[in-house]
């Protein structure tokens, strides 16, 4: 299918059915074309910001009419130029954050519903206000919007506990490029009828259709929450720890935060606040999180003194304060900020089997040592998840510039063995542009061709999200 | 697309390319084509019996270019006569018993990786034989193999704590009507690259492909388990006992079923070996499960305490000893076949969302008091997830055949009252063929519409269970 520029005409239709509100100008919309890490700078002759599904869905319908491209657009702030496309021919962006209101809060059900546009941070607080937890968590929780959470199915650092975006939803409404609504918004546990569309069009990055709303599953809060910072021999004894304490504590475990030192090292040196839990730090550490009934506190201690007993940990901070407690967590987040500061040559979002992840560990430093032997390395991430944020700097007094031409050797290396381990070349920030060409490469090439099929189905015209996702 | 009965040729070169062990005669195959309610007769030219998932691929590649229905066939537990195929023209019935190995079991990854032909059972055993938990419980789970459970998407009695049966899969492997086999076992917790095909092929019931393995999710086995019978005032007060219990326990309960009096003196009459926790039986009662570390007892019975204070129970009975919580799950689990023994005129598996659960129960009554004035009714279910079996009886003393008439209308007045509360008309048990019609009368026209434009992208030729599911 080719797609066209949309011509003056149908802008100037567009900016009249929509009125003010309902468009902004290419020329004032920087915020809108560009991304996190600078990589790509958008492009799109008109900004449409519709204010209900059924706009959203008649959209879809005259630009799939027009074969004019449309680029879904939340809060901004995914790190895989999902949301930017400097490709031609030249489509209009569509932003959902006029989709902003929370439409139902049913702590009954445990459950809530909220528009695309609402931000992450909001919908974490509507459900503290009724005495219940909506436990997506992610750095960028304070202007990422729900509809990009769940376009590109975001992580954080809650998943060993409460699973995935899309674990958290129990149906969405979504419209479709022809022009139809799925109203899929039930506050259901159970609704085994036909296809899950929710979890297809969840990831699927906008190339499919745009989620307009989500009914969103809410926990209980837990009574009190236990938090240490233990010092561990290396990723495999942390791995071991972890088995050891979900043994004693069970799924109570959050979060499970794999830190190696030299990140410590840079969020010292250039994160103003931030304040180490051991002095020296140790080789590698945790940040471990449980959350429960009262005693959480007690039975956490408990079952790291057993972890002392088996030799799975070294030494163990226990938080004796929110306070402490903030401090760690302040340290952990600082991390991407203290990478970002230092300047990595190249970033990966990679993920492998848990029994893996100390092997890839050390082969992926003795295979980088050959590219250049000073390279230095930095991981952390939710080993629960078997997720690593895998980042390579330059030699120490170097500039990531005189690596530039080593970039993409780092991360096929990176990538092959990741593969190599039976892993996934994207964890939690999705394919996007950035690894659309990797995806290629590395995917299931039966389910690849499946995709294509499906797109082909449910967008004939191939408006949504071109040059996004697929190879 | 127009299907074709197989040739006699066709069938020969299939008797020929699998050899003995790989078919069974169709004269030979009444478990292949009954059902456990006898609704349906399938109808089969021959069944196919294939060793691994390059025959089972290569098998829909041969039925796609000769237009040959195929039946995809696990356990033959499923209540919605997905699994039999009594419309013409003749097909070919593919079970997948002979794909029985479990590949992997990796409790290092809470991962294992199974076949298809697994019975359900064996799953939970290899799990727990490492010190796991592989949560997925249901009624026939001594017959009921994992393709099924999964091209179903089971439910059960844990669903309140660990989801339904596709939140229990990391990947599957699975052969496509082109003849292709995606291949996507990995034990990963996150992966976010592409389109979730996973969760597509689980639930679609065998209309887009066969499930051949998938890599299942272990938990930590719960090191206490504290079970409970508590008598409530009804449907509204159990929820509220429900919602008192997880803030005090968190998610640690993984069972919460609600009992009616009418189901309890079913069984008594019914089912040998039976006993009542209370003597009388209250009107309604709620079977209470908690899991996690030491001392559960105490917190469950301190929960309790407090629900009582608070007016949400009014008696309770905690088990002490496993023969008690044995004796507790046997009256719950004999729920199914005493409600077969009296002879149900219609049964129904619905949901709704928790807090309309007690207002369905109290309409429903009065709905069809007015259909006629003395039908008994029992509901059990697992109110936890808004899940209800909602059965409906002859009066005391007639027979089910006399209201032959009215189950249709019956089933009508369930469905459309579900329906008004924002509920399922299936909630664990699918569509198959006995809900095909009511899915076409409630479902989303839009999702309707979706899931046939992939229903052709996928299985073009439409041979893959052609008649279930899709209106």
């Amino acid at each position: 299918m080719t797609l066209h520029p949309p011509s003056a005409d149908f802008l100037d239709a567009l900016r009249e059915r929509l009125g003010p509100q309902g468009v902004r100008e290419a020329g004032d919309s920087a915020p809108y074309l560009s991304e996190p890490r600078d990589l790509w700078q958008g492009e799109a002759a008109l900004i449409l910001r519709p204010g209900s599904a059924e706009e959203v869905a008649a959209l879809l319908k005259t630009c799939a009419e027009a074969r004019v491209a449309v680029i879904p657009h939340a809060g901004g702030t995914g790190l895989v130029g999902g949301q930017v496309r400097p490709e031609g021919p030249t489509g209009v962006l569509l932003s959902v954050e006029r989709l902003n209101r929370v439409r139902q809060v049913a702590p009954e059900d445990d459950a809530m519903i909220v528009e695309a546009g609402v931000i992450l941070a909001e919908a974490q607080r509507q459900a503290e206000a009724v005495d219940r937890l909506f436990p997506l968590s992610i750095a960028a929780e304070g202007s990422a919007r729900i509809g990009g959470v769940l376009g590109t199915n975001a992580g954080g650092v809650q998943v060993l506990r409460y699973g995935m975006a899309r674990d958290l939803v129990l149906g969405v409404e979504a419209a479709l490029p022809d022009g139809s609504i799925h109203r899929g918004l039930k506050l259901l546990r159970k609704d085994n009828t036909g296809y899950d569309l929710r979890h297809l069009l969840i990831g699927s990055e906008g190339t499919l259709g745009v989620i307009t709303a989500a009914a969103l599953r809410l926990f209980p809060r837990p009574r009190e929450t236990a938090t240490a910072f233990v010092a561990v021999a290396g990723p495999s004894a942390a791995l071991d720890l972890l088995h050891g304490l979900r043994a004693a504590l069970g799924e109570t475990i959050s979060a499970f935060e794999l830190i190696k030192d030299a990140g410590v090292g840079f969020a010292l040196a250039h994160v103003p606040g931030v304040r180490a839990p051991f002095t020296p730090m140790p080789g590698w550490s945790v940040l471990v999180e449980a959350g429960g009934p009262e005693g959480m506190g007690e039975r956490l201690e408990a079952g790291l003194a057993e972890a002392f007993d088996r030799g799975e940990a070294q030494d163990a901070v226990i938080a004796a304060s929110e306070a402490q407690r903030q401090e760690m967590w302040r340290l952990r987040e600082s991390l991407p900020e203290a990478n970002r500061k230092v300047g990595s040559i190249a970033s990966h979002d990679v993920s492998a089997p848990m029994s893996r992840v100390a092997a890839f560990i050390d082969e992926a430093e003795t295979t980088l040592a050959r590219i250049a032997p000073e390279l230095r390395t930095n991981c952390f991430g939710h080993l629960g998840d078997g997720n690593l944020h895998y980042n390579v700097f330059p030699p120490e007094g170097r500039r990531r510039e005189e690596f530039a031409n080593v970039k993409g050797e780092i991360t096929r290396v990176v990538h092959d063995l990741i593969d190599a381990h039976g892993g996934s070349i994207s964890a939690e920030h999705g394919i996007g542009r950035l690894k659309r060409e990797d995806f290629a490469r590395y995917g299931d090439p039966a389910k690849i061709a499946a995709m294509r099929a499906i797109k082909a189905a449910l967008d004939p015209a191939g408006i949504m999200n071109p040059g996004a996702v697929l190879p």
